[in-house]
């Protein structure tokens, strides 16, 4: 008899090992994580992202941002210069945004006004500027992912690119896989 | 020996309810529910979030949609005024579509020819016009939350926003805290 | 007492097989899979959507993506004819893209410049052309569901669109009862 209750013991632990296993999996599956792909560059856009960005960072949730074609043009630095681009890299470096501070409303642009009316009300208000918020991103541990492939479309070399504590330069793989662990996923 | 078994059984009752504390973890950090954040104001970015809205909602998923940035127009309401407004607030609220009704394309705008043509075609088809998924989200009690950000930012006021039974004032934070805990998140 | 150890057995086996189904419960709600909406007809966009689908799918991701309004062009087959369309289906027909490779950017189109340059950096750089993107798409078993109520909106007729393995009509409600299986969901 007591052989009997000691198969049936075995047997639950067996099974409990089994459904543990299970529940890390679905653990690890799902991190209070969030994951954006930012692929739009305008003002408006961008913006969006970092206080999404920015209050997730503030709820303790790990932030991993993958910027890719036209976003790319909030992460260069306008002081910093590439050499040896060939002629097509050069007429997208003059003709996109060269910093963030100089990005473009996705609507009511109105040839400047609009980004600059936007500018004066987020003083006004106490909102802190796009500059500040990259800061605190950095501060906070937000992770910046740069698409590779859309720097070499785009002929935008890494020296030319701001300073980021936590930049790194990657493809699509790499956002999808941190993606599919994440509780948040954007695309922008 | 019995003692034995008895212990054994102890530690396993405890095993299965840390098992069990995460599996509850674990259901309560995937709710049945659609997170949206809104930042676009066009018509054609509007009925698609309300489309998918109701959709959800028809599935008995819970609806939490965030409005910010251009999407604020899509709930003023043209026949509310406010007071006291400065000159940029006024001015934006002249430049910005006064009401659900009056939303731009995001593309083949045409000068207003393109939306009228959407919403014949959206009459003849049967769809519900913008009007009637409003009122259909708030039978459904899809809830809105209005980005106070956005508000401040440009300028508008509580008093001239569209009667909605689920409506409140919050920021990026609730949105995030929210879709963390969503099945579906989407940026739109 | 061995009937006291019994119960206990008993009773625990029945609250681990209610952890079992739990945990079941929580491994059929989050799929490995990525569910994509795809509003936008841009260029730019569409590429982004197929980078990411493609990368998802190379890691073993199901992949769904739910093409609606201006993202119907890039379905389109320019040498299809459709017959018996109204005046307004045939002016959508001949306003919008023809086929995925007139697609515009939703940024620096410059009257066509814009995509001529991205489509000669892609081909110098060797990144698959849309072409070859829908190709290897329907190779590796991505599916593609077209909205019903774009194709009735904008009078598009089944017998005008690509040629692709996978491709079904359906309405948002699919979309949004696949997505809140996915553990990744986009909008795009």
């Amino acid at each position: 008899m007591e052989q009997v209750i000691n198969d049936q013991i075995i047997q639950l632990r067996e099974e409990l090992e089994a459904v543990k296993n299970k529940v890390t999996l679905l653990e690890n599956a799902r991190k209070d994580q969030l994951s954006m792909a930012i692929v739009s560059g305008d003002m408006d856009k961008i913006l969006a992202a970092m206080v999404i960005s920015l209050a997730a960072a503030a709820l303790d949730t790990k932030v991993k941002l993958f910027f890719s074609f036209w976003s790319l043009s909030a992460l260069r630095d306008n002081k910093k210069k590439a050499k040896g681009k060939d002629f097509i890299s050069k007429m997208f470096g003059i003709m996109l945004p060269g910093e963030k501070n100089k990005l473009k409303l996705s609507n009511m642009n109105m040839a400047g006004m609009g980004p600059l009316m936007i500018k004066y009300l987020m003083r006004k208000q106490g909102v802190l500027s796009l500059d500040q918020m990259f800061r605190e991103a950095g501060e906070l541990g937000i992770e910046i992912t740069v698409c590779e492939m859309s720097m070499n479309l785009m002929g935008f070399k890494k020296e030319e690119m701001i300073d980021y504590p936590n930049i790194r330069y990657a493809g699509a793989t790499t956002f999808v896989a941190e993606a599919s662990e994440s509780s948040i996923q954007l695309f922008i």
